[in-house]
């Protein structure tokens, strides 16, 4: 409660006064889980809200100045897969064999045109590939080496393993394996466990014409085997976008939010029984994915800029920026 | 509409006399396309027809004697995978590179649990894989060379390239090549642009215990690059089962029918809007799939039996037997 109080006093502040008629805005996580104010520190803490907040603005100052929804998507996750705190691109999490493997998606509302990149290795920012394979080529989604030859041949910056690898990302992978060796596993480590299958970075957007788009990056959960594929990149499931109901972005344990659809179902609530976008988050995240025993969250914006940010886990990394210019930084429930 | 009479006289009558009041049913189908009377050999319209007659009995006389409905789904669905006729396993259609990548999938509607399998090249049995990645792995979705390996341990049979690749579709790929490279394109050769990217196999069944199941497999798209991936192995799109509601597997142009969340979105307009199993899937694939300019068909069995064969191309591989043991097998629209 205290460092909820703190994130509202810190970041709480509008950052634009003049008012704008036109209805717009943008939201934003950086993953979901077992995420406690007392196994942070106030510099992690401070870490954490800096970058979302500087993450969120990259995106908010596009879609104020009429800009293309798109390219605030694209920016804001750009900046999020570059940053080392996130699993995303660089500081992305390992498989077993201690290598990374990147998904993203991205869906335009307005077109419901898609595009999607799944267990890519090379590719410096997985969701402008994404966005690549929406926007020049004829497909929704690669995969593998083709992706990431596709990406090399569009002319997008193509980095070594190495760049994407950091220190506390080894760490993860040593303690993931040692607690999946052990016989008893503590409560403890069941939460880290569930961590470690979540963590994701993603953007909705309503910009001033009215159109919704939807993005999520991710490397996957720690200590995947044999190229296993998430919900990031599966439309419908960890993204989707339509401009009669909303756009959505899900970060949580993946196999859960793939077979609960959870992106389109959020959509299909609203659409066919009328619900808000809250309700239909809240619906889908409590009451759906917690029932088969899933753990994450979603967040959403609809056509009238009204917003969700839901969850079942204790955090979720997020920020917001209404059209007002009212900026909210989070971390805790 | 001869060849329709020809498929009910030959095909219309009843394999089973005795009545049995629990509700069960099962419908297959073996892709959809510009699929014309004129331009079918009577030889070729047989051997479609008997093949679709094999493939349907397969899983109907599982479930007839109390059989689990995934087993009646598998078998039938490896018998088409096994056929050289059909788009899937053996005689899949073939890549840019001239090699097979084969994707499937499976969703249990009782559970809600589904596997699924992308980009494979040396499982004989996709559909196998992708229902071992559901019951022996923590999760829904492999690829590539990992997939492979995760059917290689499991036990699955695995098959060299050469096994899936027959000489229609390397005629194929070269015509497609050929079309693809001409400066002007005729009607016809448009046709079969469209025809090189659909094709598929599939099977949904509702059990005696009220289950329902779904599965699809297929080589995706002739021609195909960078490792794309079609909406076959996307739960929610290609493949959907809930016991709520129904069981759907699509064939179509993949792109389209994941922009649609086409299977998904025909069991939302169920639960959400009360449609009938029939009005939902016409609802998606004459409006939906049709607007934003795709071509495709599904099949699908709702929890009481009733059943829906939809597509809006000319024809569609299909059969289906009721609870009654009455069967229908159909080529032309």
């Amino acid at each position: 409660m205290l460092s909820f109080l703190v994130s509202i006093i810190l970041f709480g502040c509008s950052i634009n006064q003049e008012k704008d008629n036109t209805k717009f805005g943008i939201v934003i996580h950086g993953g979901a889980g077992t995420i406690l104010k007392k196994n942070m520190s106030n510099e992690m803490e401070l870490m954490y809200l800096d970058e979302l907040e500087q993450a969120v603005k990259i995106g908010y100052n596009i879609i104020k100045k009429n800009g293309d929804g798109k390219e605030a998507v694209e920016k804001t996750i750009n900046f999020l897969e570059d940053s080392p705190l996130f699993n995303a691109g660089k500081g992305a999490v390992l498989t077993s064999d201690g290598t990374v493997e990147l998904d993203a998606s991205f869906m335009d509302g307005k077109s419901l045109n898609a595009g999607a990149v799944a267990s890519v290795k090379f590719i410096k920012n997985p969701i402008s590939a994404a966005i690549k394979v929406m926007s020049d080529s004829p497909h929704v989604m690669l995969s593998g080496g083709g992706a990431d030859n596709f990406a090399k041949e569009q002319g997008l910056e193509i980095v070594d393993q190495n760049y994407f690898i950091t220190k506390r990302r080894k760490r993860s992978l040593e303690k993931i394996k040692d607690i999946e060796k052990a016989e008893t596993v503590s409560d403890n480590f069941q939460k880290e466990l569930i961590n470690s299958k979540i963590g994701t970075v993603g953007c909705v957007v309503l910009d001033k014409n009215g159109n919704l788009y939807a993005g999520t990056s991710t490397g996957g959960m720690t200590n995947k085997k044999f190229n296993r594929i998430g919900d990031v990149p599966i439309i419908g499931a960890g993204t989707y976008a339509n401009n009669k109901t909303c756009a959505v972005s899900a970060t949580g344990w993946g196999e859960f939010f793939i077979r609960n659809v959870v992106a389109h179902d959020i959509s299909a609530l609203m659409e066919y029984k009328g619900m808000t976008v809250e309700d239909a988050s809240k619906e889908v995240i409590h009451k759906k994915v917690a029932k088969l025993g899933g753990d994450g969250g979603v967040i959403a914006i609809d056509k009238n800029g009204n917003i969700a940010m839901e969850m079942n886990t204790s955090g979720m990394y997020r920020a917001h920026i209404d059209f007002d210019g009212k900026i909210t930084v989070k971390i805790y429930k």
